[in-house]
């Protein structure tokens, strides 16, 4: 198995940080990753965070030892110089830099995934990268159309039919077209990426009690129900189910993924299973992608504090999940 | 302390049931409760579940005995040919009586709380009951026009501004007099109810990431801000917080409490945590109100499977919030 790589995020986020932190916690050989990212950020925060690991250079095929921090060098900033949390146009360029060369690599097979730390949308948007966020960054880099944002975690895990909407208009985006990719999607990565033979999926309805046969509101009835109807896959899929009782369902074992109509719908519930330990899952994509379920944390970057338990389950879960694609 | 009156509910739900489970749960004297209810349809009850406690005649001034099961006997059922999870009119007319009385004797000052058990909303209307719930019926039978749902647990509270809407009609209906109102009534409640003195209130926004400035939504601006801002009490509020994770910071003590805009924005995260135990309070009544947090569940009423944490939870807040107000 290639190593996993793990990108480093914005330069003074929390990147460098929970990397170090991640590389601390390490005992084994087997499967150790390899960070893309600034040799130089790195030592700089090694010798801030006073990290038992020692980041060195390192080239596709170099072998890898353990307590060093082996990174491909892909920028040169000026780590003196930079300040914690005030991004500029080149710690910028260089996080877009990291994504650019991992995504490269993992199609290359040089990788067996990639798995990002936090960037900031608008710091990349001030250096004139215009991109939504980096899922949609890593979409267009492998020319995918379809993907969608599964959270992970041990007890729980959420798929989201829309995400960054207002509240007021997701109504009116529901689709039992959407609905039933989604569900499809779920139950495909399901299969090949965390390895049920028949993955059980619930659907959440949308409306209190899943609206009450259409007492308060027709989205069940409408959109959600022609969605179940139409799907034909392996999967047990059933729902429309009341939205305020299925994650406590779905988190005590009765299905293996809930499929969410509205961002706060799957992560309200998803944030406070997994605050700590949550990972950003991005599906059908060709390659094996998964994130830290936090932002760059600006306001804690290089102070020490920073928690590396997201950043563990994410390089965790893509190697599990980059071994059941093998299979 | 008057004793809590806990009403049967719906004579063919779970109610008989969860009552026997408390009484036999209980230990000490002092404080014990009075049930409003069917004599005979608890001796059955009893009977069928080998209850220890023995549902016996209880008047108003009687003492009341460890052991037993108080109940003024207010219907007189054909408990023999009762079906369970089939209400008849008989039974939809004696639940709707035994909330009278309570209120009544609540409102007299015989009781120190109402503790409710689940009725059917379906069976009052076929009765020829018309309210939209159990707590609009105590609302009126107390005119009382302001009140507010709360759900209240060991380690979450929160509070909903709306509750049975379509979610896609819920922006319209959201006003900042509307929400500074349930604010109020949350600070009200937490100081007189819960003994807090400075009780700190999170406010939840609507949107994905509270709107992120307006990016997805204007709800924050226009209405949950100018709420805020109008608030002049007794207590610490802040808001409007991201939804997806004020509830873990609410769950882990950083908050007293979460104002909620939706129905399953607040009870997503409660149920999660307090599936069994959950409390139902009634804020804005004259009168002491709590009620179990789960409806009659006929299908399993009579089996001796239904678990009585929620109503033992529910009494137990009753009596607490009770003592609270009479300091």
């Amino acid at each position: 198995m290639q190593p996993a790589a793990i990108t480093m995020g914005c330069p003074v986020g929390v990147g460098p940080e929970i990397i170090l932190r991640l590389f601390d916690s390490l005992t084994e050989q087997a499967t150790l990753p390899v960070v893309l990212g600034d040799l130089g950020v790195l030592q700089r925060t090694a010798g801030l965070l006073q990290s038992k690991s020692q980041p060195v250079a390192w080239q596709l095929g170099q072998t890898i030892k353990l307590g060093t921090v082996p990174v491909l060098d892909l920028s040169h900033l000026d780590a003196e110089h930079l300040r914690w949390g005030q991004p500029v146009k080149e710690t910028s360029l260089a996080m877009a830099k990291y994504i650019h060369r991992a995504t490269q690599g993992a199609l290359a097979g040089d990788f067996a995934a990639v798995v990002t730390c936090p960037i900031s949308k608008k710091a990349l948007h001030e250096a004139g990268i215009f991109y939504p966020g980096h899922t949609e960054m890593l979409a267009e880099l492998t020319s995918t159309s379809r993907y969608r944002m599964m959270l992970a975690g041990s007890r729980l895990r959420v798929v989201l039919v829309t995400i960054h909407e207002p509240l007021a208009k997701v109504s009116t985006m529901l689709s039992a077209d959407d609905i039933l990719d989604c569900i499809s999607m779920t139950a495909d990565s399901l299969h090949r990426d965390f390895g049920f033979s028949k993955p059980r999926i619930a659907v959440a309805g949308f409306n209190p009690h899943s609206g009450e046969q259409g007492m308060f509101g027709q989205e069940e009835i409408e959109t959600i129900e022609p969605a179940l109807r139409q799907f034909t896959g392996e999967a047990e899929i059933s729902g429309p189910w009341p939205p305020d009782t299925i994650f406590y369902r779905a988190a005590n074992g009765e299905f293996d993924a809930v499929v969410c109509m509205y961002h706060d719908q799957g992560l309200i519930p998803f944030k406070l299973l997994h605050f700590q330990d949550g990972v950003n899952v991005t599906l059908g994509l060709p390659i094996v992608r998964t994130s830290v379920d936090h932002g760059t944390a600006y306001d804690i970057a290089g102070k020490g504090i920073a928690d590396a338990s997201s950043l563990r389950a994410a390089w965790q879960m893509a190697m599990k999940i980059a071994e059941n694609r093998a299979q």
